[in-house]
């Protein structure tokens, strides 16, 4: 129902903004590809934004270099992807300044505030690029560059299938992107091995502060000296955490990142039975049952000493 | 064909032998021990034998400490798992001494001698587990047990679906198996996230050692002194190579493992266009076009200088 209100939207209009959220992942990323691709196959006027620098590990989605970083004209229907709330893309003036009749969300997220004129919503979806999978092929069919985008999509969305939301909804999807001529290997080494020399060395002088307590903690922190030391950038950071967490015994993982000296960003993870959105939300913080984060106003001394006290009470 | 030949012989035989290669990976113990329950399942009397110690990580496993190291009796038929020759199972006396009637060979390797009696070879399946979901499927109903082995073999054959042997049917299959009740996040915790300390210890020493080449070679190396010190084992040593691979602008990976004074066993890992297994048939070893290895009679400092000039004149 929702989609044939949405392929009619499509029809009747000609012009369309698609956006998703700041700090982009492989999910917003590739999905607004995917759907930007599609429409202009349609012969539509589409202009793809996303308001935040994208990682370089994505540079090898087709169309990426026609992602803009901000909006200048107004469009007939503007399609918000894989954004919880309409503050997400973090136009500072609001989405609506953009578009003349309809915004469209298209979204996973459990907490979803249906901020659309049309929702497409599905929160059992691995991924937006699953949700669009089901849409874009109803519509034109899919070819090598569609679901190389839509493959990216759902493998970081799933962390190539090893995350709870990995279906055999999903799995069929993939297997069908692979048909269309998506490559599993080749997008695979570009968006999970590739890392640069300093994200090594971050992850080696990080490694440098394993700290485990109670036998069931496993804490890892990264100083602001020692990102400038690397050369590292906030990209670099990703995935460290996993390192604590998958220590053998370890119950919870967590992250310290040092930002300046009276703020600290706190990750944390858990592995069995410790529900880690719990303690991030006593923080200020909040997120999932095994993955959350807070950001302390403290120094990087303090937070850790705050949040291992927190942490033992919680075992 | 060969299906129906291999359902009669089940049909008709009451005891086997399952055995699969030492240094067994995810693929050989879940394949082992996936036909070992579903001819259990069937009624027949079935001993699975593995001469070698199996990893950690798959003490999860349904069945896996039923895996014995050795055999003593003889069984009417023995079935050799994921084993391009018959002697990688590692049966000093050979297999034949183990079966009264016949010899099965189901694997996946290109380079299969096809040393069965009844030969289930497809280099096409990316593991021996696709091969017998097939198989089994047709036999009995694949519950959660079966269902977790095969999801295992398939999963680690393919790197988690990042290496070039992920296809449509391999991830068909893989829905399949999630549908009958193997966990994917579950699973793919204990393969692939759980990492020994000791291990890390290992990691963080071993990225110490990062050398980059002509900016297209990285390389790594492990002491005999570093594996003490850490308290690491041979396990502990696996995927370090890919850390190398992975560095963006690299083209080639390698990792030196000092065995003793005179021993040093090389991996080789490239990207995009070298040949490394040209280069490890070199050195009297082998491997695939984009991953290979041999052993060097050189002590360490030799070992590195002689590969890396050679890996040199590969670019």
């Amino acid at each position: 129902m929702m989609y044939k209100i949405f392929y009619d939207l499509i029809k009747r209009n000609y012009s369309f903004l698609i956006t998703s959220h700041i700090m982009p992942d492989g999910d917003s990323i590739g999905s607004v590809l995917a759907l930007t691709l599609a429409l202009c196959r349609l012969g539509k006027s589409v202009v793809p934004v996303i308001k935040d620098d994208i990682p370089k590990k994505y540079a090898f989605l087709p169309g990426v270099n026609k992602i803009k970083k901000s909006v200048s004209n107004q469009y007939d229907v503007a399609i918000c992807l894989d954004c919880g709330d309409e503050e997400r893309p973090g136009f500072e003036e609001g989405l609506r300044k953009y578009y003349l009749k309809s915004l469209v969300n298209i979204d996973h997220h459990k907490s979803n505030t249906l901020f659309g004129d049309i929702n497409i919503v599905d929160s059992n979806a691995s991924s937006v690029g699953e949700i669009l999978y089901f849409i874009i092929k109803d519509m034109l069919p899919i070819d090598e560059d569609i679901a190389s985008c839509l493959y990216t999509s759902i493998i970081t969305d799933t962390g190539s299938i090893r995350h709870s939301n990995t279906t055999p909804k999903c799995l069929r999807v993939l297997a069908d992107l692979v048909e269309k001529g998506a490559s599993p290997n080749f997008i695979s080494q570009k968006v999970f091995e590739k890392r640069s020399i300093n994200a090594l060395k971050l992850l080696r002088n990080c490694l440098d502060t394993l700290k485990i307590t109670d036998d069931k903690i496993a804490s890892l922190y990264i100083t602001r000296d020692m990102m400038e030391k690397c050369g590292a950038n906030e990209e670099d950071t990703d995935g460290i955490i996993n390192y604590a967490r998958g220590i053998e015994g370890v119950e919870i993982g967590v992250l310290f990142r040092e930002i300046d000296e009276r703020q600290v960003k706190v990750g944390f993870r858990s592995n069995d039975y410790v529900d880690v959105c719990k303690i991030a939300e006593k923080f200020g913080g909040g997120g999932h049952i095994r993955a959350s984060g807070c950001t302390l106003e403290n120094d990087l001394e303090g937070s850790i000493k705050l949040i291992l006290e927190t942490l033992r009470e919680s075992l």
